[in-house]
């Protein structure tokens, strides 16, 4: 049994704390909020404070807050030589107070505020100092159903950064052929299956392996057919271009 | 029962043979390839042909070939004012040779050479002139178990782009993470749960709704480590910043 403690109310917090309540293996034994309100739909499941000088004592205290917020909050807490992890992917493990015992327990996924998260997927990645607090953080990961992935902090940073790019920037294209798609009053509805077969398709074969398109046949009619529809939108006919190159530069084509 | 010649042996010619094979309510009556060798491993399960002159009686005739060759092959078809169809994205119903009923049946999905493809997730664009001819394709593509969206061709065209922007470009920044996370010797699979999910989420939300990280929260400090990440490639950096202006355009922020 390993107890914890979670410091914090947002996506990351609630989401572990729901997964921790469904296991055995790990009792939460305080959750800690600055503002009661937002963890108090949970205070008959939990005991929950807004005072750190009632923080008690557990295996490992859990930092589920904004990047901004690691630094002080770890250097507040009223004990030292503790087991305390923050949950970011960009922030360093030095952030947190010296004073502790210190580790990063770094979910890779997207949480939403609502939806159900099985942590069967959610990957988490493990960095600590002293190995048996790295053996706490492993199996902590493994009681929820989690993959572990011991990453050093060049390697997180680097994971996070790779992270916005398949998470963030490919939503923000999903977004602009949501714009494209609309603005002849086509149906982007009739994208979603296609959406789906690219990400299955690299869970397989490496993104290098799955690629097609006019970029990667140098298909020079058909991307000029697409750069004159973008005429009317620089910003989108720019990231065509960039991509374009950038698919061509991998695949060993001339820039456009 | 619906009657069909296929011509051409790519991806699309072969999976759609395989699934019109599937269902009794179409029978493939020829297979025309310029060489036969290509399609000669389903001998016993059609008839082949590469000459043109042999080609018998169907409902439809699918040109299945690239989009340079839609125009001459119709025009060489030596019968009129049946129906012929192309399955491309990107080239207008008019190159069809103006002697037959003309008309488009575009499977938007990206398809291997290998992996079987189930058609329920092949949403199938259709145009026709004559609306006889839509409803002749429109069941064609029940048969297989696709949807079906009647189309205009400007939709088409912004629906190709589209697909561009959500498959390629989508693909060429799982790319990009996978360089990025080897740079460090970090292991690219542990993204792959995330990507799944960022495809997931826009199945049930919009990708307005789905944003979320450092470019969409305008997490400046975060945005900064990123970039000085990227210093040692200016081409990553690059398409790192029109993204994230992209996405702070979409939300309302400023440019970076």
């Amino acid at each position: 049994m390993i107890s914890v403690i979670i410091l914090g109310a947002g996506n990351v917090a609630t989401h572990l704390f729901k997964a921790f309540k469904k296991t055995e293996e790990i009792s939460v034994n305080q959750w800690y909020n600055r503002h009661l309100d937002l963890i108090s739909p949970y205070k008959n499941d939990v005991a929950i404070i807004d005072d750190l000088s009632q923080l008690k004592e557990a295996d490992v205290y859990i930092l589920a807050v904004s990047d901004d917020a690691i630094k002080e909050l770890s250097s507040k807490l009223p004990f030292e030589n503790r087991l305390v992890v923050h949950t970011s992917g960009g922030v360093s493990l030095y952030d947190i107070d010296k004073k502790h015992r210190r580790g990063v327990f770094y979910p890779l996924q997207t949480f939403s505020k609502d939806a159900c998260m099985d942590f069967a997927n959610v990957p988490i990645c493990i960095e600590a100092i002293k190995s048996d607090d790295y053996h706490i953080l492993k199996s902590l990961a493994i009681s929820i159903g989690s993959a572990t992935k011991k990453v050093n902090s060049d390697q997180r940073r680097v994971l996070h950064l790779a992270a916005v790019f398949v998470n963030n920037f490919t939503n923000q294209l999903y977004r602009i052929a949501h714009e494209i798609t609309e603005s002849e009053g086509a149906d982007f509805d009739i994208l979603k299956p296609l959406i789906l077969e690219t990400a299955n398709k690299v869970q397989e074969f490496s993104p290098y392996m799955a690629q097609t398109g006019p970029a990667k046949r140098n298909d020079k009619k058909t991307i000029r057919k697409h750069l004159k529809i973008l005429n009317n939108n620089p910003h989108h006919k720019a990231i065509y271009e960039l991509l374009t190159d950038s698919i061509h530069m991998t695949h060993g084509r001339k820039k456009l």
